[in-house]
């Protein structure tokens, strides 16, 4: 860390920076420029705020050198991290492509679309049963039962199960039965939750939040990390914008940021991230050529009648053909799309 | 909630609509125009998603007629909302000053700052006791400790407590101590933590998320109201823009719109939405100019070994010309500064 | 257009605006809903701006049917615009990748710049000689002198030759030299620039201005077709938003709206919208399977010498690259890469 | 300036950045710390790109020290600039409040409208004679008949003109009529027009493009200022964010930020920054409470018949009751409104 002192601080207001700078168990490097004068503060330096140099009297610019974040950093881990779920890679040569409804409505829709996508070339499946809604008055999901019907559809198809918890008060009912446990958008500071699921050994499926920077991602990655869970999968899903003719902006460019930035798998959500069912496929094609490694995408029986999300879900139809595309594009990146055998998660330990 | 349909749109598109809309217990008008057909859907629309009807083939847009949120809306409740605390009322003729520092850190900090607010015009204390920070590894709150400290601090100067809950897990322990729960920013849209809210008795003070629109607010806010707690204050604290001089934007904008469009009282926060101290005044002055029913300020005695963000808050002294400037904007306005008497909160009444 | 009244207006409300919509030249239609009355405007109405009835006593809100761009709509106009550059077509199958420097710095620099995107596969060159600078005491460009150079860069290599316009006054000029006139985005709505540029029958690539929304570049493409001018190409080149690790946002989505919305090509700028050497490959990539008709990318033999932009430049191996996989993904799309057979440009007739 | 080396930089590529530092005519101060070796650039920099050093191996963060605008800059001048109009001063203790319709429509809508605004206390008339519309089929404005009839206007009430220049080529037309050229924010980075205005000793009112940093309006202002024309204003006007239920967002964070980095004057235009007449008063007197010089107003005096911006207009008795709340809010301020005698502005001295 190098805090810049201001072109006009006293020598005492440089001497007190420095004792804070000891006091934080850091060793000093001073550098008394012609501009300015230059504090290194050297040692493990990610788990201090830069606020609290910046605060004193006297600094102008402090200056990380090293990530706030570690454990999700490629500085520190430059292989790409690969976690199996069930039969296949996340992370590696394969693209994972996770599909299915917003919400799970009853049994028959979710078992339904879970054959469906499968026949299309998915590999996991996705489905809701418990819903972050903005209208206290719209549908939260069918709990339990909805996690009932996503197990019958998984002993069917052989589809690992990805699913949204919103509470650490959900926990212990959703550990027993999914595969992937996904953070919304809504909750990716919602940090007692990132602590309890870091605590488990369930991946973990965490979504961007709708205006949560690329290193505000990581720091909610790494509050997983450090509890001990390995298995973090990031999701790109739109970011929120001036821009009003899709429901957000996909930000593509955080593709390769992340990619350089971390080791660990990044997926791409192009139902959210468009809002438009139209445009999914050429977005979902876009995060493939820009090497993301798995999409997320919702597909509905009958989209005019889902209770939520309908206008941005593709039918099982259109979702084959863009499955088809993804996977030329995926050729020419060098990688395959990913399939499940139905084999138990072996990453799936539970609690600790 | 009106259904406009497409130029193109054919006569079993509209019938298709029209039946959808009866499903949905409403009355239908139907108006051919020349350009487009126009469905009108009569009854209680507010509890029903847009999105219903803006999936079915043919429909080109679906406009409310009425607000999504009833219990905020300023359509149904046209007086402002006021409710008494420790001997003054929030959304009245007063103006609420509520300040103290960002995190509770020891016994003496708290009680220290309580009694220089107090003195200076404050009529509330604010305090941290569990943390939202966006790194793991930075300190996260003194938890139950703090919480006593703030009774001292409450019993020494009279000044109802304002502290922040992350998570319905903590409901129980805080409402035995505090008066007002502030929801935070990035809480805004945690709806288990809403809903349990909702079902106490403790007046809310909840933020706006960095990105959140007013509606979202608004619709936030509905959550808590529609579980019967009517005492919800909403809080501009700025919000995410690419502007990077300041740490937020300040949205002075909302205040005149929020009290447009809802009787709840309406406060900003001028530490968070500037990040930066030398500009709070200014923007506190503002904010009590464009009408704001209040502030929350970050006051800390010693802002340089603040351990949470000591950059953006007021030394006492500052503070106390802050509350002189805002006293006399406020006259103008046909208001006065609100000042607490110690009594018991009549508006905390704990659990139903 | 639709005038939706308030639900309290009164009659005469409603007769007032009936007179403003008839005083405009439209026909009315009148349906008196239970929730609202609505006033249908019909004729031409996309000279019409939706305030002029938004103002008016009464009124709710006022919705178009028809969109306020005419002949970039591809409601009007539903195949693809499709013009001949030197011995290619743009909008058609061909992909066109546009390479060269952001500004001509020497004869030397924009030969050899020239001949190496040429062998690469580029299809034009690009090259500033009036260069947008946020400083006054930055490099300015070459004006005439870099022209000059420019067109024996043509000569050698029989690539088109695209350069950016930034005011009326150079238009006589650069008339003479340059293939395809470059509007930036600091200049996406200086009207009088559109205006001039729809006087003459150079073609014209059209950046989306910062923060411009999708529909406000379609209008400033409207200001240059509805002078006459016919061959425009739209660039989507990043948008500002809170993000910043790249300089710009990709708004990927941009490419299949815009594809949806108009007949005009639309290409991206990876260079712009990345900010960083090392993701364009990706972005450019992302753009061609999201359906973009191409590429304009800065390449700069040595970017570390480069006058300005050098951190976004691509080595001309690194642009090499590039274009291999780009032809790729074309392939999969269907489309080739265009190539130039240094003919004169048919569409170049310089004025009318 | 300074060159903060990546951890792992070689000894030659310091070396190399050493060359270019000294290339630039800049004396060199080298710093090897531990964690990373920092090279100081001393000597003029403000006109020096950050990104001429970015782009060189090694190099990680280049930072500056001093402002990239030195003639705006409080750092090399403390005082406020002054400037005087036709019987008051910009920029000292006086409120100027400018005021008129968005567009000059007739010879007496505009007389009308001056002589209600003066009656109400503005000190200044604006009227557009050339409009910036987003579509080419919309009324452009009146040219220089509407210059005729603010002459007049100003003939009779005595208020200097302020009017919008959208181009360069109207300067010769417009610098014999406006006492004050606005520059608006589509052409705040339309450098042409900048630098033909830093030519002129006309005031100029130049206003933050819709999504400007604070850093690039100044930049903006160093073109003018570095031409030899030290009389200009800066307006705030609401920048472009997510947030739609105003037309714009106003930053109100602006005014002091702008008043802490620069001399020159700052004003607000609550008409845009809002979008809506019943918002206005409330963002003017938030304006002159933060600190602002001045207001610039849109009145009309029937706004429903306004051909532009009628939505955003005040009636002249809306507006003389908002200048009586600015006026008691300056007061507070210590300052007061400022009021035009008529007599010819000083400052305007046409050409150099």
């Amino acid at each position: 860390m190098m805090i810049i002192m201001k072109v006009d601080a006293t020598p005492q207001q440089v001497e007190h920076v420095i004792e804070r700078v000891k006091e934080s168990g850091l060793a000093v490097h001073l550098s008394q420029g012609i501009e300015a004068t230059i504090i290194g503060a050297i040692g493990e330096t990610h788990n201090l705020a830069t606020e609290q140099f910046e605060v004193l009297d006297g600094v102008d610019i402090v200056k990380r050198i090293t990530q706030p974040f570690k454990l999700a950093s490629r500085q520190f881990h430059p292989e790409n991290s690969i976690f199996p779920l069930a039969g296949f890679n996340v992370g590696g040569d394969e693209i994972a492509i996770i599909a299915g409804p917003c919400s799970v409505e009853s049994r028959s829709q979710i078992i339904e679309t879970a054959i469906a996508v499968k026949e299309a070339g998915a590999c996991a499946l996705r489905g809701g049963v418990f819903k972050p809604r903005s209208s206290p008055y719209a549908f939260q999901g069918l709990g339990e039962d909805g996690l009932e019907y996503l197990s019958e559809a998984r002993a069917q198809t052989g589809l690992p199960i990805v699913a949204e918890i919103m509470s650490q008060t959900q926990l212990e009912l959703m550990v027993r039965y999914v595969d992937v446990m996904q953070v919304g958008a809504r909750n990716m500071q919602n940090y007692n939750l990132l602590r309890a699921l870091g605590e488990t050994r369930t991946p973990v499926l965490l979504k961007r939040g709708l205006s949560a920077t690329i290193e505000e991602l990581l720091m909610s990655a790494e509050y997983i990390l450090s509890g001990g869970n390995k298995q973090v999968m990031l999701c790109e899903r739109g970011i929120r914008t001036y821009e009003t003719s899709t429901r957000n902006t996909t930000d593509i460019n955080a593709i390769p940021v992340l990619k350089n930035l971390t080791h660990l798998p990044v997926i791409l959500d192009p139902s959210h991230s468009t809002g438009q069912a139209d445009y999914v496929a050429a977005i979902a094609r876009a995060a493939i050529a820009a090497g993301a490694d798995g999409l997320i995408v919702e597909v509905h029986p009958d989209p005019a009648h889902a209770v939520s999300d309908g206008k941005q879900s593709l039918k099982p139809e259109k979702f084959a053909a863009m499955v088809k595309q993804v996977g030329q594009i995926a050729q020419i990146m060098g990688r395959k799309l990913a399939s499940a055998d139905g084999s138990q998660s072996p990453s799936k330990l539970g609690w600790i």
